[in-house]
């Protein structure tokens, strides 16, 4: 048996035919088409499944299930999608749209949620049974699984890691609320600490690195600095892991799972991130004689998409 | 069948013949003995078990299992007890201890964790699937249930709800770091509050009400003072609701549970508190238009600890 994993983007649309150990056999995609119909959208999804899935040499018989990560909130319950923004839907009936073009199991969820659960089934955090996947990008997204199956909430709308309170009354977000997690533990958290430090430091590094124009600094550009020891780099830098390990602390404090998995931009930091943040975290625990989740960068890269939404159920 | 739940607490422990349904058919309990050797304690409890048990009726066949909830960590997979500071206990085989005394098989987890299952099973959020219990009291502790089950994570030291981070840097706690939860959201924390208010706001009617000693001050005097309209006593309970609110916001951002749960000391301010909390959660919600957890007051008081304990599997 086989099984369909879609991953839908802003910009393009990546599917995979992927087998029960998480293999991806056989890939497709086509481009992002939101000046179409809902209907059209899906049409084309679902005609591209089917070509991936002839090319991988498998017949519809032996297809399991079909599987969506999202980059918004969908209702795995309903199959509905109440928000998905960069595709410009809006309570969209996805499972039932989809099933037009396949009778079989349609399966949707977050796309942190399934980068996570896809780590955790073929990635870094195989064979844990609870695991807290943190995407670091842009924003921070978050993806749980807890007894070996993904946890998005009663409603849909768990594991929103980025939009946890870190700060009372903090920095505004984009959210319409003060001082969530995204707002600290983000690149766009980094460049905006790095752009406050700039002001008082224009000696720094860092302005060599984007060329003396403060608007050209990225997360990579500290850390850049940051590795060369660059004071003002390295005072972001410590900022942002200090930051994070309390996120991971409060985390811990809640769900306590087996491991945490990095992804996400930020995280093609390597080492040079991981041990900060291994190094940082027990300083935060609150019982320091008893073992602390596990901290891993993800592995799977770009494929996490595909093979995770192949895995719901 | 039936089943033995066990409350063990600092001064007092509580014990009762419970049904699968919850009810407690009959109860016993004996005072805490922190003077005697671990080994001796679990004697008195076991002896204490046997009797209660023949009390209710019911052999020894019929007793299914025998559960404990700690004022401690508590790690459910070995039997261990890490840490419980009341009752002097670090690092105790509890279950290998108590099976000495009953060939049965033997639960333990943390005392908030069980109250949260209990209500659960026959509480408030009975026939719920994901729940988070939080007590309210001189700290804040937390029961999850996800799916059905209690989930008190990888190494035992889940649900520490009372020590999310909710302020970067925020007031020192005791456990050593600075801005968790608990001292935003606790009895303690209103305390707190309302004597710094008191220095600046001497003729509040908190003062009066504490007979002129802020030393005196309870979370019951200022919820009373507050209920009367002064304003003083308002503002520092406006700031409570406002925390709280936050952090559930933050915890339904991560788990959206189906249900929040209410207990310990503050809860007993009843409607007064939960009407605000209602009212408040909402302002901080991330998708207006999604449903949202329910919230409601915890509903089996002092008996959640025995029917919690012996509901645990």
């Amino acid at each position: 048996m086989v099984r369909i994993g879609i991953d839908v983007g802003g910009t393009g649309i990546q599917m995979g035919v992927v087998d029960p150990e998480g293999r991806i056999l056989q890939k497709g995609g086509i481009v992002t088409r939101t000046d179409l119909p809902f209907p059209e959208q899906v049409a084309q999804m679902a005609a591209c499944a089917k070509d991936t899935l002839q090319r991988s040499g498998h017949t519809l018989e032996e297809l399991e299930s079909i599987g969506a990560g999202v980059p918004g909130v969908a209702d795995y319950r309903t199959g509905v999608i109440p928000f998905c923004t960069n595709l410009g839907w809006h309570n969209v009936p996805f499972r039932e749209e989809f099933q037009k073009h396949f009778a079989k199991p349609i399966y949707i969820d977050n796309d942190a949620t399934v980068a996570g659960l896809a780590e955790s089934v073929a990635g870094v955090s195989a064979g844990t049974s609870s695991s807290v996947f943190i995407t670091l990008g842009t924003g921070v997204g978050g993806g749980i699984v807890i007894g070996g199956r993904v946890w998005s909430g009663a409603h849909g709308v768990g594991s929103e890691i980025g939009h946890m309170t870190l700060e009372l009354d903090g920095e505004p977000c984009t959210c319409g609320n003060r001082g969530c997690l995204e707002r600290y533990c983000s690149a766009t958290a980094i460049i905006r600490m790095a752009r406050e430090q700039l002001q008082k430091h224009p000696d720094s590094l860092i302005m060599t690195l984007c060329d003396g124009d403060p608007a050209r600094v990225e997360a990579k550009t500290v850390f850049d600095a940051a590795r060369e020891g660059d004071p003002t780099a390295l005072k972001v830098f410590r900022r942002f892991i200090s930051c994070l390990a309390q996120a991971i602390n409060s985390i811990t404090a809640l769900l306590d799972p087996e491991i945490f998995v990095l992804g996400g931009g930020v995280s093609k930091a390597g080492s040079f991130l991981l041990d900060a943040v291994r190094a940082e975290v027990p300083r935060y625990a609150l019982y320091k004689m008893l073992p602390l989740p596990r901290i891993e960068l993800a592995r799977l890269g770009a494929d996490a998409g595909i093979i995770g939404a192949a895995m719901l159920q």
